[in-house]
């Protein structure tokens, strides 16, 4: 990646787009998705802020903690770069770098990755502007997907389904959640995943029935107990989020049943997918046979929600979304159904959008399946 | 955990102590290190916000994702809680959380960890409140460590000593530091952490020069490379914070040397923990001799952070800190050389405050060692 020579740089011809149709004049990027799709490499988020101002015109600023100099240099960053060290602050630097692009009236953050010291910082230093919430405007830069992503992802999955299938093959009766999430630790750095995606979920019985459940060090695995995995790891940071729930040594026809109705609505989700059909509208299709269901009590979250750089992001498949679906979109559909303090069970597949309809990525069967 | 009976639980009485000190008649607290110091227990942060409400006098009101109803009752929180479902949005929890506790003047948030769409959401519904950033009058519930706490961070530094020594015996020549970081991945979990403190650094030659380097996947490691690993696992939710800088094959006169004056300044600063010295005078007796060795140039740095359920936090060890060291403190000293596409050196102890001075809790050796 080299310094291109222009002050319209195109890899900020699309983060452009997107401020025209927003209305800004600049915005405020923070290390994250939308970072490391421009600049293609990851800066840690700690207590040492480091920001770049885009403005609509001319050329970029950065705030710089002095010790990411060299990181930041690989970058081939066009414009001014602020370096401000441990011992004197970041308030200079942000200020002297809000001076360097032409006076802002409306600047968009990144809502749901800023922190609020960071705007705190650049309100400071941009007092008359306006500071909007742009997570999503920003985010269309990475709303479509090429097929190198794809490809990315497809990488991801494949090495992430391959763990749960050997963890699967390991689990007993009698151990505990947190043995069984070491197990689909270890089973996905062997299967060569760079990351985690997040923090795996492993849980059985009634704490499955908490969607962020955490693996309990002293729970053991008893027979009929349905057993939640939702998990995955990344390939060039495009990060697999799946999830299976399988049951351990029997299932009653009750729990069978319940299984079966969010199969069916995973099911009509899949099928469903095509360009044009709305993030509403698909929602609607996968909580209509929850709610035809016995079990429509058990329905406490939306669809799915979009897949990428990120592990939530942008288009979220839930009511009230009238985003219409594009090829490229990429995104969960994870119904799940649960009753508090007994049972939990969500079938996750990672789905993306083609010119015709949509294909899942993910591969790994949803047939009922006895472990242990 | 059961809910206390009473309007003030002992829970709050130290945050409640650091309110009156920063004058904030309210606080907000998100899910991270504060929260799960008070409540036992974390929380995702993602596009759902979940937010609880703290008034100095009075009942807390949260805010909480319905799909989360379940976990959040398992904290037996004492307070009003507002669920607000995917498909109608959070901001009328917001305000109606706002309008359950008395109005409050000025509601601190932590600056560092709230994100700036949450803050919008609680002015919103606080229109008239000031809203500061009060991370570290907030973080003050944590700043001085228990003796539980303290044994829950032995626990993840043996375990991570234990995995660095596993690793350093199967780092050879040629290894990319990709396949390294994998091996120290999987050993931390074979050695039974359980979780990453944080994505750990593994570089070599001029990519250890950068602090915070992403491991390549195509750089094979060669004779008189230094080999930086920074890592720690957790227990319990306390992070170990380690660094060691070693030499593969073989090492250079003047890559000794190098290293010798990291060695230095570590030994220094451990040396000089004690009641009552600052932070500030601390980071002196570090960075001094840095400064009086031939390789000044090198530092770029701060001598360290504080530690515990969160990696970086206070006390952070710095120049212009003039917070007195007292006992229970828990911070890191990591002092480092560097230059710029060549070579970085660090190494960082994880110390404790005592009350006669310091005792360094990670104890791996800080001689220098030769590798492959």
């Amino acid at each position: 990646m080299t310094a291109p020579e222009t002050d319209s740089p195109p890899r900020y011809a699309v983060l452009r787009e997107a401020m025209v149709a927003a209305g800004l004049d600049a915005v405020a990027l923070v290390p994250g998705a939308n970072f490391m799709r421009i600049f293609g490499r990851a800066f840690h988020q700690n207590e040492r802020p480091l920001v770049v101002l885009v403005p609509l015109e001319g050329r970029p600023a950065a705030v710089v903690p002095a010790l990411e100099e060299a990181s930041f240099a690989s970058l081939g960053f066009e414009g001014e770069v602020f370096l401000w060290r441990d011992e004197e602050g970041y308030q200079a630097a942000f200020t002297a770098a809000a001076h360097a692009i032409p006076a802002p009236n409306r600047i968009g953050v990144e809502g749901q990755r800023m922190r609020v010291f960071e705007q705190f910082a650049l309100h400071r230093a941009l007092p008359a502007a306006a500071c909007l919430d742009a997570q999503s405007a920003i985010s269309r830069i990475r709303l479509l997907k090429t097929a190198e992503d794809i490809g990315h992802l497809r990488e991801a999955i494949r090495r992430s389904e391959a763990a749960l299938e050997e963890t699967l093959g390991a689990v007993r009766l009698g151990m505990t959640e947190a043995e069984i999430e070491r197990i689909l630790v270890r089973n996905l750095f062997d299967a060569g995943v760079q990351e985690l995606s997040f923090a795996p979920i492993v849980a059985a019985a009634g704490n499955a029935a908490e969607p962020h459940a955490v693996a309990r060090q002293d729970y053991p695995l008893a027979a009929g107990d349905a057993l939640l995995f939702d998990f995955g790891g990344t390939w060039q940071g495009y990060r697999a989020d799946i999830t299976r729930t399988v049951f351990a040594g029997e299932v009653s026809d009750a729990d069978r049943a319940f299984y079966e109705s969010v199969r069916a609505a995973n099911a009509a989700g899949r099928a469903a997918v095509r360009p044009g059909l709305t993030c509403g509208a698909l929602d609607d299709v996968v909580l209509r046979v929850l709610e035809a269901s016995p079990h429509a009590g058990g329905i406490i979250h939306k669809t799915g929600h979009g897949l990428g750089l990120d592990v939530h992001e942008d288009p979220y498949i839930q009511r009230g979304n009238d985003t219409a679906l594009e090829p490229g979109m990429v995104f969960t559909i994870e119904p799940g159904l649960y009753r508090s303090g007994r049972i939990g069970v969500r079938i996750e597949d990672n789905m993306v959008v083609t010119e015709t309809g949509g294909e899942s990525l993910t591969s790994f069967p949803r047939s009922l399946r006895i472990v242990g």
